[in-house]
Parts: C-alpha cells; sequence; structure tokens
C-alpha cells in the first residue's frame, strides 16, 4: 500500500507550521489567501487524504446516514430501492456524506436497530420509509431528538420531516382518466384500512368519483394483502357476476395485483384493454413488458431521494430554510391495459 | 437526547476503577470471571453503548465494508440488488460491521469512488459486483494492497478471491433440458463477446449442445445488447425464416431479451410454450407472473451475500482457513414458456 501522506509533510512543502496546516485544513482558522492556496497546493500536489476516522474524532460527527429497508421477498420486487438509494447516495456525497445500510429485524426488534445505530454514535441522521400510522420509529427519533426524514406521512397530526408522493392524486389522475372514457363501474383492489399509503390512495379513489356524482357500491371495493394472488382471485369473483354488475374497469393499488387481475381476465378469454381496463400503480420495471403493456402511476423515485436527503442535511446543520413537508406529484403513465 | 452513559458511571457502578472498565469492555485484559462478569452487567445495566467514533480511534478500523454498484434505468429491473445488499448487511452485522454505500460514476471516475474511500480510511474491505475482463478495480485493489471479495470472476489468469454463480453450468442445465423435450433448433440470445458472465454462459450453451453432437450453426446466435428490443428484433427476423430453419426453442442470457422474443413469437400468433419455447436467465421478480410465466435460472442471490462477506471478514482479520473461490450453483425453474 503506498504510505499516506501526512500533515506534517504538507507543512514542509508548504513551508509553514504543522498546526497552521493543520488548521487550516480543518477550515478552524482563516490565514491569508495566498498563504491558503499555498497550503491546498501543496497538500494537492502530494496527493494528502484527510484520515476520516481522525475527522470524525474531531467533530464527533461519522458523517454517515442511516438507512434500513424490509427487504422483499425473492419473488416480488421492490421497485424503488435501486433508484432511492442510489440517488441518496449521490445527493449525499456532495455534502461529504455516506449512506451506512443497517439490518431490516422482525416485529418490535427493528426498533433495536434503529436504537443502536444513535446510541453508538453510528450515524449523524436517518432516513425512514415505508411509513405506516403510529409509526413507532418517528416517535423513538423524535423522543431522541434525533435528526430524521421521513419518504412517507403518518398520523394527521403528526408533525416531523417528510416528502411523500401525493398518492391521492395519482389515483384521481387514474379514475379521471378512465371516467373520461366513459366507464361506469370502476372497481378497486385496495389495501387493508389500517394501511397509510392504502388510506391515501383510497381518497383519491373516492373523491374522483363522487366529484362526477358516481356513489361507489361496497361490493365495488376488496381490500387485501396487495399481492399477485389477491389481485386474481378477487378479479375472477368480481368476473363471475351477471354482466351488468361486472366492472368495467379494475384500479389496482399496486402493480402485482393489477397483474393478477390482468391473468384473470384473460383467463376468461376477455382482452384486457378492450373488454376490460385494467390499471396498477408504482410503475415497477417490466410492467411495460407485460402484454397488454400496463397502465400504471409513477413516482419520481430518484427526486425524493435528493430532497429527503438535502432536507436532512439541513436538519443536521441546523438549518431552518428548506421545507420540511414536501408532497409531490406522480404522474400517469398510459398503456394499452386501459 | 438522554444523557449518554459513561465509563464512569459504569466503573462506580461495578465498584472498579475506571482504567479496569475501560480495558475489560475493549478487551484488552483479562481479569477474574466473576468481576468481568460484574462490570458487563452493569454496563448492561446502566444502557452503556460504546461511541463508534471513539473505537475506531483506537483501532484505525471503520468498521465499515463499502460497496457500489451502478443504478439500473428506471425501466430496467435490478434482480439481485434488494437480496444481495440486504444479505450482506446481515452478515455483516453479525461480526460488527455495516455496509458503507457509495456512489457509482460513470466511466474512469468510478475507480476514483473506490480510491477516495480507501485512502480517506473510509471503509476497511470492500465488495466489488458485476465484474468484467479486465476489470480495473481489481487492478486498484491489490495494488494497495485492499482487503476485498468480488462476486464474479475476471481473467481466468487472475487469483484474487471471489464468489460466483456458475453461469456455463446454469445454461447447460437449460439446453439438456430443451434437448430432452426433443428441440432440434436452439438458438441463443447472447451477450457481447467482451462480456464474461456472457462468455461464461455461452460455453455452457455450446458444450451441452456439442455433447448431444449438434453443431450450432453461427446464424442460431446472435450478441447484443441485453435489453427488450434486442431479444424482440432478433426474434422477429428469425421468424420470418421458412420454417425448416427456424428456432424451437430460444435461450435468452437475461430475462429481458427473453421477454422480448415472447413479445415477438406473440406478435406473429404463436403460442410460446407450445410452438416456440422461450427461456430466460437470473429468475428476475415478476417473470413468473408474465403470460406464459418464464421458465428462467435462479441464482441463491441471499446465499452469494453471507459468503462475500464471511470470505472478507476472514481477509480482514488475517484468517487464511476460509475457502476463497467459491463456485455457486443455480437452479432451472421450469415454467409455462417452455
Amino acid at each position: 500500500m503506498p504510505k499516506r501522506v501526512t500533515l506534517k509533510e504538507v507543512a514542509v512543502h508548504a513551508g509553514v507550521s504543522y498546526q497552521t496546516v493543520s488548521k487550516v485544513l480543518n477550515k478552524q482558522i482563516q490565514i491569508s489567501k495566498p498563504a491558503e492556496d499555498r497550503i491546498w497546493e501543496s497538500a494537492r500536489r502530494l496527493g494528502y487524504r484527510p484520515n476520516q476516522i481522525a475527522r470524525s474524532l474531531r467533530s464527533q460527527q461519522s458523517k454517515l446516514i442511516g438507512y434500513s429497508w424490509e427487504p422483499n421477498s425473492p419473488d416480488q420486487v421492490n421497485p424503488i430501492l435501486d433508484q432511492f438509494l442510489h440517488s441518496m447516495v449521490r445527493a449525499a456525497e456532495g455534502a461529504g456524506y455516506h449512506i451506512l445500510a443497517f439490518p431490516h429485524r422482525p416485529g418490535d426488534e427493528w426498533l433495536d436497530s434503529y436504537r443502536e445505530v444513535i446510541d453508538t454514535n453510528r450515524v449523524d441522521g436517518i432516513v425512514i420509509s415505508s411509513i405506516e400510522f403510529n409509526d413507532p420509529r418517528i416517535v423513538l427519533l423524535q423522543e431522541k431528538n434525533f435528526p430524521f426524514v421521513a419518504f412517507g406521512r403518518s398520523n394527521p397530526g403528526w408533525d416531523f420531516p417528510y416528502v411523500d408522493v401525493d398518492g391521492g392524486a395519482g389515483m384521481r389522475l387514474v379514475v379521471e382518466y378512465l371516467l373520461e372514457k366513459g366507464h361506469k363501474r370502476i372497481f378497486a383492489l385496495a389495501w387493508p384500512e389500517d394501511s397509510r399509503v392504502g388510506q391515501n390512495r383510497m381518497e383519491g379513489y373516492l373523491s374522483a368519483l363522487s366529484q362526477m356524482g358516481i356513489e361507489p357500491q361496497n361490493d365495488w371495493m376488496a381490500r387485501g394483502e396487495g399481492n399477485y394472488r389477491f389481485g386474481m382471485e378477487t378479479t375472477a369473483r368480481w368476473l363471475e357476476q351477471p354482466q351488468e354488475q361486472r366492472p368495467t374497469a379494475i384500479v389496482a393499488f399496486n402493480d402485482i395485483m393489477a397483474i393478477g387481475a390482468m391473468q384473470a381476465a384473460q383467463g376468461r378469454g376477455l382482452q384486457v384493454g378492450k373488454d376490460l381496463a385494467i390499471t396498477g400503480f408504482d410503475d415497477a420495471p417490466m410492467v411495460q413488458f407485460l402484454s397488454p403493456p400496463l397502465t400504471s402511476v409513477r413516482q419520481p423515485i430518484a427526486r425524493i431521494g435528493q430532497r429527503v436527503i438535502s432536507i436532512l442535511l439541513g436538519i443536521m446543520n441546523n438549518e431552518s430554510s428548506e421545507e420540511t413537508h414536501v408532497l409531490i406529484q406522480p404522474k400517469l403513465i398510459i398503456r394499452e391495459s386501459s
């Protein structure tokens, strides 16, 4: 391994004292511009690199931002992880930070993972995602007064910094589009009532319908696990009803339920997009390659990752200028399934 | 924020000196078992947590393992990131390490990212993936004599620690299965000649055919970008040929080319799985939901992540017992597309 260049060597090269070099490179004093330039030039020429461990001790900052996520089962796709993580990594880098990944643990033990990285000074701030109602991570982070930003909202009354996609607006886009195309019976493959994101999307579904004076009947909505099987079985049941009660369109609260719905429709010989419209949500990679390609709602994940980090940096540096409640509009991607 | 418990408080609680507590908790001395137990019990009761920053200074170890990956474009799925990262995070945790994500940069600048985390003492070891021939990251890491493990092999003569999937064996499984089903003309949607992984899979394809005395003709193989469009256009061209020259089966070197091939076949009114067999590679999430579901080859990603970390920990701790060249067998997942 090539020898590490020391501050002393930089000092000799620049013709100043060790103390001066140290204080200038760590931005602890200001000296004349030419002298400062000479020191930085010497550091650059010799290839001096600060030791992050020593730096962290001085500043008592790890320069790390923690993130933990619940891994998907191998047969499900996480439509955001790659983009979300990478956009955070990029945004953090500009400010000298890196992203530290710490483990998800099942159930309440997940909280211990958060406690651990906080209590051991492992990270200076935390990003959380997949937020639910009464999310205990938010309670913990606020109790500890620890810098964090959430990708997602929680209880209406809770005040904490977040960036979120306006899922209600996304669902309104879908339903309004289907109404314009003349659909009358628009059914919903929804999430359980206690799902925060699910409730948000449900509000969009209901408000778009009621705006047109349509009162959705109870059996237009099914709430379930959000997986392929639920989408398929529910749709199969709906399609067994008499023609005049069947859906003309099905909006699914995620892509995977929509794929199940497509399968059920095709299993009955229906042409999706012609005999029955089906839409998804998330615009997961690959849904454009289904036959027919799936209409879905796209969230600007890379922009969300950047905003989350820039807000967090602001909080960690006690800058109060940045907005801390950001709602981002999703986009409807129309394809042949509708 | 609750006050941090100090070593001094632990010492008072355990009734011993500060120095003793410090040395015991940092495993620098051995004392009588009951005294040691008492100290650990006091630390636990008071909720003492070591400060990772102070620890790192003493040990000059960051207890971080670096990983950087090239992000996929938003419309492509990275079939391994979620599982691979999370399995590494879990495996590292057991040994007190975390995973640090650092940025991908385009072209040669990527190497600078690696130099930076090494030269600033940011990480103690590195994991690399998506290895190519003449991979400059391997040259750099070996020059710097820096601990690393690769997910993937490179040039035949290069000796470095890796875990890899035996892609040749995976492709042999596919081709032997198709030969058993009576297929005679098995075409390949392959990768460019300079792709390390592509060459590996090609060897499997060729060896399985030649074992049965079949000499693949030149126009049975097409090498391209590995995307949807290449799979679709190539297959469309193949299917325009006279019946007796057309493929009876197409093996794609990844799933997305297989999806393109399915689209081309269905566009000509063929029933995939009956009129033409199509197979993929990677078993990406969602390919089970295509119609028909896609036959593919699955890599045991979680096991690979664990092995990569355990080998790296061995290297960082100068333990030479662990195998450092590990080939893992993939698994053929048969579905209706074949």
